[in-house]
């Protein structure tokens, strides 16, 4: 065999943009397949909407609209009354990939990589051909813009087609519209649900939907003012790494490791700096930039061991347990609801926190299948596939259902029962199995978090399982009383002699008010 | 809420390097956790390595050596007998992510992404603070070169701190050698495992690999010459889609559209462009820059209609049947060894192979656990992780094995028994389900040819229990006659009164030699 030599193969070594990367592997971003497709375009268009709504502010109103443009072929429109976007910057936001403003940022938001809505536009343009329709207006003072692009793939740049202005008569906001091989399907996997649950998740959202059978939804808002905005957080010192570090220390405006330290960590003051110098045996005058890397390790190492305060949680946007639970009677007619928003938490200097909310019995009781729904989510949106290798399933797994009333096939599986299980974590940094975002990493912290809430909620609805079986259980017995208690009396009349001309309804409605049969089988149930 | 406009978001956007993006979703590439990341480091680098020799036409010769440098930390050190890299590519093809000679080809190679061996790089830098250093040496000629570099990872470039030319004593080749936090394991999931998997899919490499217990292994050759090289393909006109083609019609030396689809695609003839032509309504001389977006929905269209020829198969690199069986024979002392390699198929256009062996009983009846083994491997690399999402479980989950031989809990389960299950899938382009390369996406095509794979060669198992079993049998029966012959023949002679002086031995060693026995059992067996 010949073979290559190392110059023969020096020649075939180049460079590959991120962008013929994602769309040789367009699976990692959840365009499987068609009907993932379809989802996954109008999923990352609802997200940037709502976080774009929330930054400026405004409560948020979408428009989504689905159409059949052939055989497969789909157009996706979606309108937002967001802040819109400065002329400059459309192309990149659109027509790059790895461009955007949440990456580097330690708040919670619903995009973080700068990669989603770009890679619907790759993904439309690879599957039927066509360019993205980019409309977006910042005020009424200013004209609409419109932008036609692709994405150049090689370069990973915007390749823009058409530019305009156009008339008024375009509400200030942000349209895009895309056109993409996908499916439409109306199963549990689908848009109409995937809205669905994003209503119940947000419901300061008003979203309008036009399915592609002409159907409308009209998800109506259930609270009528924004949570409070999400505060922006410096890194805390127990999720740091060397490498990372070893940059910061490299890149400060600080003059003293002392300062540094202050001044680029959340929850560091004086004392824990004086602390952690003392602690890796450094001085705490000497100059970040000229730290040995020993003693970067020894920093790191001191970093650690100190006692640090947790990081704040304003950078956090929870729900908030009374939210879910008017979402959840919102769209659920159920019999009873309960829910909880428990204490943030920290994994790897990363704060998070878990939301649970359980809706149980009523219209649930007529599904067709016997496992319990379980809705997922992270940062406010809905997680659709890949339920196997979540965190939320395996904690879920992992809870005693038996103990609180619902079925549980072998001792870890999901539960069964006419219940719909709600899951929600907020967190400045999801981890996510994959870019996709359909996963979140079964970190054991999170884990067990996630059990902690689902056990609360639990409790309730072990309550309400109880009252409603005790409830059962009386009026059966209420009957039986009644049934044989004119006899008794009767009886009792005619044996005495007394008062024949008593009448018996008073005497049952003193029974029955009184409670005097649930006193009476109290009584027993003590002994 | 005061909220931003949009020329305060226009701010905050910018572009995210590729390199910045794996460094925060490091667990996409393989380093979720310590344990974890010492495979993947060993793992990309054999990678490498492997591919590297075949290429150059040399019997791969690698030497792993890890050893602990204080608590949690490792270096890892590899060096191969590869033909080197030439200086000006040493910094890029280890300091930068996506970089690489294998993305754009459509040939069988372990590497595919122009990752791997830089995210080594970068989980090292981050996670010790310590700088790659790499040394390759292309020829006796010339000295060995060594660079030791960091990646910047704001910009994705390679930081070329320290370069030097060494003095001779540098066999050529080239060694990377990284230091990163880790966790070394001697579990299923360990480097030792991985490697000793390696040996067994790649029996024509020898690897020589110490671990941090200071134990040397030597996996020697079980083949002495290399595979045929794998041939490189053009696209197939099944597996393209309409960005693609539109993007190969404007790149294309053809001046006409004929000879477009002759010279871009493989099995395109003269007979299938016209027929391609005439059904898409094209004209065959027109400019394939002219075409209109209809016209190349035209000719996508008509590609998949016109029946053409499968890709060739020279662009895979099978293990074949005959050195999966010397593998598993080498390595693992089993009671019986079957192996069977597939005819290739097509996934989506692109040509892969299945090839699956089974090694039974012997020292694996000494295993402290009930289920099968399963070694699960893409283009020669074994996969250690995500066998849950794995197309090679889905199909083994799918096989009735009880009709083989083996238990199976449930309908659907991993077979119990004292078993190991090799599956070697191989293609142009390997369908992961994450960068990180541990598990193959489910396309039924492929599940069905792994399920037809692993029936053959549970057919031949099937046959050899049998075999086995009616061995048992006979023995058990040979033994009942061998216990009674005597009497019987000792009460025959007394009852006929002849031949006192007989011996019994001759008689029995007839009735044994002549298996007799059998044979009466045979003709009852018949009625």
């Amino acid at each position: 065999m010949p073979g290559k030599t190392a110059e023969e193969m020096a020649l075939d070594q180049k460079e590959i943009s991120v962008a013929e990367f994602f769309e040789k592997n367009r699976h990692l971003l959840g365009f499987d397949n068609p009907a993932k497709a379809l989802i996954t375009v109008v999923k990352e268009g609802v997200d940037n909407a709502l976080d774009a709504c929330e930054e400026a502010g405004k409560l948020p109103h979408l428009k989504v609209d689905i159409e059949e443009e052939g055989k497969n072929k789909y157009s996706i429109s979606l309108k937002d009354n967001g802040p819109g976007i400065v002329k400059e910057q459309m192309p990149s936001i659109f027509g790059k990939l790895l461009y955007g403003s949440k990456f580097h940022s330690r708040k919670q938001s619903r995009g973080q990589q700068g990669i989603g809505i770009s890679a619907s536009v790759l993904y439309g343009q690879l599957t039927t051909g066509k360019p993205a329709i980019i409309t977006s207006r910042t005020d009424k003072n200013s004209p609409p813009k419109r932008f036609k692009l692709k994405i150049d793939t090689v370069q990973n740049e915007p390749e823009i087609l058409e530019e305009e202005e156009l008339e008024d008569g375009f509400e200030p906001g942000t349209e895009i519209k895309v056109f993409v091989e996908g499916k439409y399907l109306q199963r549990y996997h689908s848009v109409d649900e995937y809205l669905k649950q994003t209503a119940i998740a947000n419901p300061y959202a008003h979203i309008e939907y036009s399915n592609p059978e002409g159907e409308d939804f009209d998800f109506k808002r259930a609270a009528h003012e924004l949570p409070p905005e999400p505060k922006e957080i410096k890194p805390h010192p127990y999720g740091v790494e060397l490498g990372v570090l070893g940059r910061m220390l490299k890149n400060t405006d600080s003059n003293k490791i002392l300062s540094f330290l202050q001044n680029e960590f959340t929850r560091v003051g004086r004392t824990s700096a004086e602390e952690i110098c003392r602690l890796a045996e450094v001085d705490p005058d000497k100059k970040p930039g000229k730290l040995k890397h020993s003693e970067q390790e020894g920093i790191l190492d001191a970093m650690q061991k100190v006692k640090i305060q947790r990081p704040p949680t304003d950078c956090l946007s929870p729900i908030g347990a009374e939210l879910i639970k008017n979402g959840l009677e919102k769209e659920i007619d159920a019999e009873f609801v309960t829910s909880s928003s428990r204490d943030p938490e920290v994994y790897r200097g990363n704060p998070f926190q878990v939301e649970v909310g359980i809706a149980y019995g009523g219209e649930l009781e007529e599904r067709d299948t016997e496992k319990v729904k379980v809705m997922r989510y992270a940062n406010k949106v809905p997680l659709l596939y890949q339920a196997s290798s979540c965190a939320i399933t395996k904690a879920l797994e992992k809870t005693d259902w038996k103990r609180y009333g619902l079925e549980q096939p072998g001792s870890n599986g999901t539960p069964k029962g006419p219940a719909t299980i709600f899951v929600h974590l907020c967190s400045t940094w999801v981890p996510f199995t994959s870019e996709s975002k359909e996963s979140i990493a079964r970190y054991p912290k999170i884990v067990k978090e996630i059990k902690l809430g689902l056990q609360e909620c639990a409790r309730d609805l072990k309550r309400h399982l109880s009252k409603k079986q005790k409830g059962k259980k009386e009026k059966r017995r209420k009957k039986i009383f009644s049934n044989y208690m004119p006899l008794v009396l009767e009886n009792a009349v005619e044996l005495t002699g007394e008062g024949e001309d008593l009448s018996i309804d008073p005497i049952m409605q003193r029974v029955i008010d009184e409670e005097l049969v649930e006193k009476v089988e109290e009584g027993e149930e003590d002994e």
